[in-house]
């Protein structure tokens, strides 16, 4: 088999075999294809597409590629819930405790931030003590014990994956339905699961601009899932606005807590119920309808919240700044950000607001950078809201004084303030089973 | 400027501009652009196209990128012709010294064959003693000497070109007219001729096997030669079949003598006469009617053969091998190909017959091999003539005794044989001017 004639096959159109794909992906992983034929070969791709037939065997090479998890130690049915990343998304810290208190498994791998979106790993480590590096024999122990572990993903995960997006990353090739489908399902079908609810994320503040995107991208993945014989639920959901009123890492924790309180913003508690209904659903509780309320009930009588704490002490962490009785380090900094006219927010630009918040220091440029845990932003008006003159829209806060400039310029550019309510988009835009 | 920004545009079908060509071209000379950006945008110009504005601005930036020649010290009106390659095409070892019997100059840099075709400078090395390396010096003095000089292609001329092809060639990125026209134009412009003669070969022997194809190269690359000052006129000729009788370096040199005498085979004496006429005409002879009597008359009356034995023996060359007392040393090993049915040749495939050369051994696989001048085929029969079962259709001639096996296989299974005459495509299709 020759890297040529799979390039030449697909810049014709042709359909590559199983046997092909693999070869490529055995290619990219041990190193014997040259990264140029790699890269022509995703240009190709991103011209003439893939059937589903080749996305799924892409994504199986790409999950073979490196090792895979074996949740087989762990008792009763294991559910994850996977999302293509936002900005303020902490559905993952609400949704995990909610579904491991009804005794369905969540054994959770969580990624870190880049850009202007955030990640779950990194808001638990604001989290003092929290451990998210655990061996895997004291993360199975943990999910049997208590229902619950979430740790970082381990290097050794899909790594034609890891190449593959570098090489997409600098030749434009990032915007293609099956290598995205192929890059998000490879590394998630690396575990174990049962059932995988994914959660797509659409609007300005996401990877996918449209509904119409989003629907073919889960699509293709509850396709792809389900040939891997998993259960599979996809719900796209609107990120054309931040979720929930904190971006940045500790400020969404004490959110998330909030909402386990049932204290939380009203977008951000709708989507986690959405989101756990789904999951519990999966896992055999009942329809989506009734688990939601399953789900609420687990708020209203804290065993979520309490599930929460108990996995945050299991990993080291303070559970009393979950439960109460300790508090977050605030930011030596904080400032407000006041609107310059009265009117309605038309628009408030999600990515924008993500790269605010990476400029206060909650975010990561590189995969190098650290990250302040106390910064980040609180949304005081959200689209939709009335604004005056001079009203607070936002507080900053940081622990560098210099990043206020360029943060509130890039808010005050990203929030449109007009003098009608604009039409908001609905919170859950559809499901795809 | 960024690479994927230039990346990006052409993926999404835009025009890059003079600067974003330059900037690609001097990243792929210096080395500063990594390859795997290269084949992306190679990948995404084979989609893509490009209009005649950026392939302009490809070829005189692939011009650019190396050494460049200054022929203004040569006195007279400087004339190239260039073939795109093909089998038996020995036509430059005839127009050349036909035109430099005018007084027009011909100061004449060819290649080396590389697989299925030749290349000139191989079979001007046959010719016992001919130097095709001279100094610049040299060669220019020969040229007002003597009005003509033939040698090879320093490898300092378009290094970006060199370096593209080799990406495309294991990219599947080869055929692409825009990339295509840059390549040859981009290493002719380098060259410092006022007036080009493209012979766009047409047929299973060339790289364009349709006429349409050669249409479209032939208008860019002239449209491009026209943008960079010259004189151009494109033939698109016929390579379905061989052109003469002879495929060899020794054996292609002695039927060119024989074309000079008057003697040659008519296919091959046709595309000369054409080629000189428009090569003349171009230098101011007169109309190419005309000038094709004048290159005739040149022919007839001796003067062209005696250009090619001066030039022959200005380069150090044996020219009694040209004007007759000395004989090409000849194969070890000859032997007939005869034909398996009676019937009429209705297909004789150039490709196959280049490839059962290179078998024998008057060929090169890779850039490396050594050549048997001596080897090579004599055609007795050739599409549209009868043939009957036993009766020789070649003469196979090489040092390696063990080569005749497959060389003849290959021949046989390219010529095939039908009840009816075929019809005959044309010597020359059309002039693009």
């Amino acid at each position: 088999m020759r890297m040529y004639d799979i390039i030449k096959k697909k810049r014709d159109g042709g359909e590559l075999s199983t046997g092909e794909i693999d070869f490529f992906i055995r290619g990219v992983t041990d190193g014997s294809i040259p990264d140029y034929q790699i890269t022509a070969l995703l240009m190709a791709i991103y011209y003439r597409g893939m059937t589903v037939r080749e996305t799924c065997d892409l994504t199986f090479a790409v999950r073979d590629s490196g090792e895979k998890l074996d949740f087989s130690a762990i008792d009763g049915i294991r559910v994850d819930k996977h999302s293509t990343g936002g900005v303020g998304d902490k559905t993952s810290l609400v949704v995990a405790p909610i579904v491991a208190s009804f005794g369905v498994k969540v054994a959770k791998m969580s990624g870190r931030g880049l850009g202007h979106t955030g990640g779950t790993v990194d808001k638990l480590e604001a989290i003092d003590g929290f451990r998210t590096t655990l061996s895997e024999e004291e993360f199975i122990a943990q999910v049997n014990r208590i229902g619950l572990a979430i740790v970082g993903q381990s290097r050794q995960f899909a790594p034609a994956d890891k190449k593959l997006y570098a090489l997409r990353d600098v030749t434009a090739t990032v915007d293609s339905m099956p290598l995205i489908a192929a890059s998000i399902m490879g590394k998630k079908l690396a575990a174990d699961d049962d059932c995988i609810v994914l959660d797509v994320k659409t609007g300005s503040g996401s990877f996918m601009k449209t509904v119409e995107e989003s629907r073919e991208l889960a699509r293709l993945m509850v396709d792809i899932g389900k040939n891997a014989g998993k259960k599979m639920v996809a719900l796209i959901t609107n990120m054309d606005r931040p979720l929930g009123n904190a971006i940045g890492n500790s400020l969404e924790v004490i959110e998330a807590v909030e909402t386990l309180k049932g204290r939380g913003p009203e977008d951000l508690t709708e989507v986690c119920l959405t989101l756990a209904g789904h999951m519990l659903s999966l896992a055999g509780k009942g329809t989506p309808e009734e688990c939601e309320r399953l789900a609420a009930r687990s708020i209203a009588d804290g065993s979520a919240l309490g599930k929460l704490a108990q996995a945050v002490e299991a990993q080291g962490g303070n559970a009393a700044l979950i439960e109460g009785g300790a508090k977050f380090a605030e930011a030596k900094y904080s400032r407000a950000v006041k609107s310059e006219k009265s009117g309605y927010i038309v628009r408030t630009d999600a990515e924008a607001y993500g790269l605010a918040s990476l400029a206060l220091g909650a975010g990561r440029n590189t995969a190098e950078d650290t990250i302040d845990f106390a910064a980040g932003i609180l949304l005081k008006k959200k689209t939709g809201d009335r604004v005056e003159k001079g009203e607070e829209i936002a507080t900053l806060f940081t622990n560098r004084d210099e990043a206020f400039a360029s943060a509130s310029q890039i808010l005050t550019a990203a929030t449109e303030i007009g003098s009608e309510p604009p039409v908001r988009g609905p919170l859950v835009y559809e499901t795809v089973q």
